[in-house]
This record gives C-alpha cells, sequence and structure tokens, in this order.
C-alpha cells in the first residue's frame, strides 16, 4: 500500500513529506493507522545527526497512537479497530529480561529495532523509486500507516483520544514511570527535578501522584514556573539566582532528595542530582539522555556514603502491562496531559513541530493525522 | 590511669609505642581493656598521610575487642565483665538515621568523632606530659585501655576468641554486609569480586553465606587464589592475562554480573566493576577507599540501561544489632575468620604489621595484647 509519511532523508535536513510504499504484516506483525505523533527530543537528536546510531534514510517518530487496520499470521492479542500504544520498548513476555522482575528491557527484537529493519531482517518502507527506507526505534510513527511487531503494541481503550494519549508512548510513561518503577518514591517523600521540559513535568505529576510532600523544581528559565507549579512543584530554585555551587544549596534547603531526577542530559546537572540526594539514602534517577561520549563523575564518597546511582528507560515500564493503566490514569483525571500539548499540526507541518521545539516554545507538539 | 599504647605521632612515621594517661568514662562512656586488635588498611591510610582529615597526634586502630572495665554515669547496655566489640559506625537507635530502615549511617556523634574527640568535645588521652592525643575513629583501639560511647559497642557472647572476632569489627562485617544489606543477594545469583585481599575474601564467604551460585573473583596476584577458591570462589581471572577491555571480558564470561564489587580502591576498577555488571538489573558496590580527590566516572548510558551504582560502608551493618549475629555466624561455622588472621603480634611489635601489609604478606595481622 501506499502511505504519506515524512521521511529523513539524511542529518541535518527537514523531513519530507512523501508518499511511500508499505508492505503489509508479517508473521507477528501488526498495520496501525497512526492517528497522532508526538515529536519528542529524540526524534530531533537523530535527525541533527548528533545521535551516532542514527541511520537514514528513515521514518522517525516513536510517540504514537493509532488503530489497528491488518494482523499478519500468528498475531493474537491485538485485531483490527483496536486502538494501540505502539511500543519502542516492547514486552515480549518470553525473554529472560522480562522474566526477570527487575527490568523492563525486553531484548526479543532488540538488535533488528537498532538496525531499522523488523525482526526479520527487513524493512517494509520504501520510497516509490524503491529505495528503502528505515524504520525507526521499531515505530516510525510520522508515518500515517506503519507496521510493527505485535509485542510493541499496548492496547489501549477506545474512549481516549488519540492526541493526547500517544505522548503516554514515550514522555508520560518516562517521567511518571521513573517515579513509580525505578524510583519507587513512597509517599512523604522530598524530591527534587532537574529540568522543568516535557519529561521533568511528568516526573512532578508522578510525584504528585505517589504522594511525595515536597516537590523541588530547578531550571534556568523561571517561564517554566507556573506550569511546574500545576503539575504540583512545591519549591522553584533557578541556579542562575544561587550563590556558590547548586548541589549544597539545595542539600541546605531539602536536608537532600530522597529521590533526584535529572530530566536535562546534561552530565554536570547529573552530578549535582547525585550530590543534592539525601545522605545515607538518597537515590539519584537519570532520565536524561546525555551527548555522545559525554561522561558522568562524582567522588565515590558520594555512594559510600549512601546515595544510590540509577539510570531509566521508558520510565522502566513494562508497556503492554502499563501503558494501558496510565491510560485508565488520563481518563480517571488522576494524572493530566492535556496542558502539555501546546501544539497540533498537520503532518504537513510537522518541520513546525521541531521549529517550537528548537525555539523553546513547545511543551509538546503533536501531529494530527 | 595510665595505659600502653601505640601513637602515631606524626603523618608518615612509625607508631610509637608509650604509656599514656587516660581519663575514665564520663556520662554515657565506657571504659574498655582491648584485648585484640587487627591492622586495617584504614589505619595506614591515615598513618601514611595520604588521609585529608587525618589529624595527629592520634591513637589509631578501630577493628578490636575487649573487656568493659567501668562505665560512667547513665550507661544502662553494657556493664563491666561484658565482651564487647567498639563500632566506628556507632548506633544510637533514636537519631534520623537510625530511624530510616534503608542506612546504617547514625550522626549521632559523627562531628565530634571526625575530629577526634568524645562527644563531649575532649579527648580522654594525653601524653604524661599532658599533650593531648585524639582519639581515631571513635575506637583507637591501637591503646589498650581505651573509653568509647556506649552506643559505639556491640556487646557479644564470651565464648568467642577475642584474636578472631576483633576482625568483626571491620572487615568481615564490611564484606559480607555489603554482600546481605547492601546488596542483598539472592540464592543463584552470579557476582564478580575485584580485589582479593581481606574485604574480598569476605565478600566472597558473604556470597556463599548468601548462595551465590558463581563467584568470579578479580585479581592481578594469582598467589590469592587457593585462599580465594577457600572461602568459595568459583572462577578466577586475572586481568594481566586477558587481551582486551576487562569489562567486556567480564560479560562474555559470566553475562554480566548481577552484582559486582569493588575491594580495591582503584577508581578505574570501580568502572570496570559497573560496566561488568548485568544490562538492565545487575548492581555494583563501592567498598574500597579511593585516594583523596580521585572519581569515578562512566557513560550514563551504563545506568540508562539498569545497572545501579551503590557504596557500602561499614557493610551496611547496625553494628550493635548485626556484629553479635556475625560473632554467632564465626561460632557457628557458617563464616571463618582464622585462616585470614595470618599473623599475630605484641603491641611493641605493631609495626612490623604495618611492614607485612605494606608487603603484600599478610591478608591480616593482628595485635594481641
Ligand atoms: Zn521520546
Ligand atoms: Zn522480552
Ligand atoms: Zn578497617
Ligand atoms: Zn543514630
Amino acid at each position: 500500500m501506499r502511505t504519506q509519511a515524512a521521511v529523513a532523508l539524511e542529518a541535518g535536513k527537514p523531513l519530507e513529506i512523501m508518499e511511500v510504499e508499505l508492505d503489509g504484516p508479517k508473521e507477528g506483525e501488526v498495520l496501525v493507522e497512526i492517528m497522532a505523533t508526538g515529536i519528542c527530543h529524540t526524534d530531533e537528536f537523530t535527525l541533527s545527526g548528533a545521535d551516532p546510531e542514527g541511520l537514514f534514510p528513515a521514518i522517525l517518530g516513536h510517540e504514537g497512537a493509532g488503530i489497528v487496520r491488518d494482523v499478519g499470521p500468528g498475531v493474537t492479542s491485538v485485531k483490527p479497530c483496536d486502538h494501540v500504544i505502539p511500543l519502542y520498548t516492547p514486552e515480549c513476555r518470553e525473554c529472560e529480561y522480562c522474566l526477570n522482575p527487575k527490568t523492563n528491557l525486553c531484548q526479543a527484537i532488540r538488535s533488528t529495532q537498532g538496525q531499522g529493519v523488523m525482526p526479520d531482517g527487513t524493512s517494509r518502507f520504501r520510497m516509490t523509486d524503491g529505495t528503502p527506507i528505515l524504520h525507526y526505534m521499531g515505530c516510525s510513527t510520522f508515518s500515517n500507516f506503519t507496521v510493527l511487531p505485535e509485542i510493541a503494541l499496548a492496547k489501549v481503550r477506545q474512549d481516549a483520544p488519540f492526541d493526547k494519549i500517544c505522548y503516554i508512548g514515550c514522555g508520560v510513561t518516562t517521567g511518571i514511570g521513573a517515579v513509580i518503577n525505578t524510583a519507587k518514591v513512597e509517599i512523604g517523600s522530598t524530591a527534587i527535578v532537574f529540568g522543568l521540559g516535557g519529561i521533568g513535568l511528568n516526573v512532578i505529576q508522578g510525584l504528585r501522584l505517589a504522594g511525595a510532600d515536597r516537590i523541588v523544581g530547578v531550571d534556568i528559565n523561571p517561564d517554566k514556573v507556573p506550569m511546574a507549579q500545576r503539575f504540583g512543584m512545591t519549591d522553584f530554585v533557578n541556579p542562575k539566582e544561587v550563590d556558590g555551587p547548586l548541589a549544597p544549596y539545595l542539600v541546605d534547603l531539602t536536608g537532600g532528595g530522597d529521590y533526584t531526577f535529572d530530566a536535562t542530559g546534561n552530565v554536570e546537572v547529573m552530578r549535582i542530582a547525585l550530590e543534592a540526594a539525601h545522605k545515607g539514602w538518597g537515590e539519584s534517577i537519570i532520565i536524561g539522555v546525555a551527548p555522545a561520549g559525554a561522561e558522568i563523575a562524582t567522588r565515590p564518597f558520594q555512594l559510600v556514603t549512601g546515595r544510590v546511582w540509577r539510570g531509566t528507560a521508558f520510565g522502566g515500564a513494562r508497556g503492554r502491562t502499563e501503558v494501558p493503566q496510565i491510560v485508565d490514569w488520563y481518563m480517571d483525571g488522576k494524572i493530566e496531559i492535556d496542558p502539555m500539548i501546546t501544539h497540533t499540526m498537520p503532518l504537513k507541518d510537522i518541520n513546525k513541530g521541531f521549529d517550537l521545539m528548537h525555539e523553546g516554545k513547545s511543551i509538546r507538539s503533536v501531529v494530527v493525522y
């Protein structure tokens, strides 16, 4: 079939809107009509050329929601007309990782996904002239129709709006899951969140949901304060207004965070986040993606005196199991998404979404097909 | 009273054996006759001058066992003739830290202990000419008699030999506790231990006690293999015999450690230990004390893909509660200590114990008073 898609032809160039050829689903695969997709910093990271593992030409996008239109042989967990959210971290429920309760990093299709192809080693996408186009993060939601492995689809309720729940496919789950799955924040905790962009806001609402008492937000842009307060931030610290080192300042202010979260991707901030964690038991969670080759560092004394350094990917969530729950939380009003979707646009304007991100004007732009 | 002691007059000089004046116990304090004391790398770290917080003159030693001889007003948990092990990490059972099950780092007397004085701000030791001498790690077990706060004494059974259980005051508890309290190793785990000195051997026997299936020891000195095997090591890796980077080699060999332990104090090894931990869930525990100013580093990707970086102090043990249990384990034959006590000597020969450590000839030297 043919479908409309925004194609990343090469690093550093705008996406090109074009018709592409899409093969139907093979065994264990599903054809999904994407109804909406968010534009995430990870798409930008790859498109810019900064991602050393980025491959081109490819159809980016990994934060979508849509409807199953066809299934290949052997597919049993979804059927046409089901509403689904694509999962860049799949959940096969059979691999060594899925069977270990300590991790969500299903490895069933990891190597082919990293190569931009389906589990059988081939792509379903090609240009009308036959040039192959790669998949991206196993999702390629910047195409109106896409094919995914069954294990990479969370089936969700049908009354949830696509243009909001697409965000659960990445940012919402990443932020809330970091709190709930990775940090396992307890009621009454004190937390410090570095970076008040989309991930930071979702960390903050995760903390509110988990019953944290004190939620300190740290950002160099005070314009972000009202939205962060809306999501549950109780204290704001602007590092530009702090004299001297930031970590001791935050320890003085809070006693040390029971949990601290880096949502900046800056390795210097990651160090401050660790060192602002409470002596004896504070845990610091790295969420942000750092530039290629960047390293975190600290004195081992920080760990020997009881701080713990962790990271999280997709919020530690097992997508097929947990994403439908998070959709329920949204529909029940336990979490908010609407205020974070600051811009929507048709696919033909997708490059404007990237521009808004660069200009810092959006929290999340969503393409509605 | 007067007591025989080995005094560290200044950094980099041998200890001097002399008679010193010791004041009796004040409120909440206990006079202990030390019967035996180990000589630990931490004593050497301070004596050498490498410890930036080292103070002189002081009476070093923090790994002892002895008998209560007198108690000050208000002391209720020990009485004369009780056998005790001094605790450089006390357990007040009242502070914010003692009341938090996530940590053992009691802060009740931390600041005065760090200054080499008792909780009232004064030292009990002085030279016969009146020159004050400082306490060390709240213990000063290189004196035949010493005074400690009640909260820094673990009361232990009376049939346990002092010249063996003194080692529980530091090395044994540090190594075994890192496994049991900090890592919480499960039955069937795969573990990698870097450094097969005294701490490494105790980590290994802690792993055996915890039911680990595979216990990989890593050391550049193959002479350490027989003893490590005796304590439970199942595989040995000599980094000098490995071509290429060590962490990937260990991941190939083991699949990645469910738990890895650094018992070297070398920050480069700490990084390898982290990176040799299993993707998704491996935890790496820093036990060794690094040189002043040294920093650990890695790519945040290592954490984002599920590895956890922790440290441990005194094996995460609450001394008054857990040290008596470890003494029981020793007496019941669940753990071994005797083969690790390679040398004993009288106090007058204590400098020979440091020489043996420098020469790598001892696992543990113990001074018997
Ligand atoms: Zn994303
Ligand atoms: Zn799996
Ligand atoms: Zn020690
Ligand atoms: Zn305490």
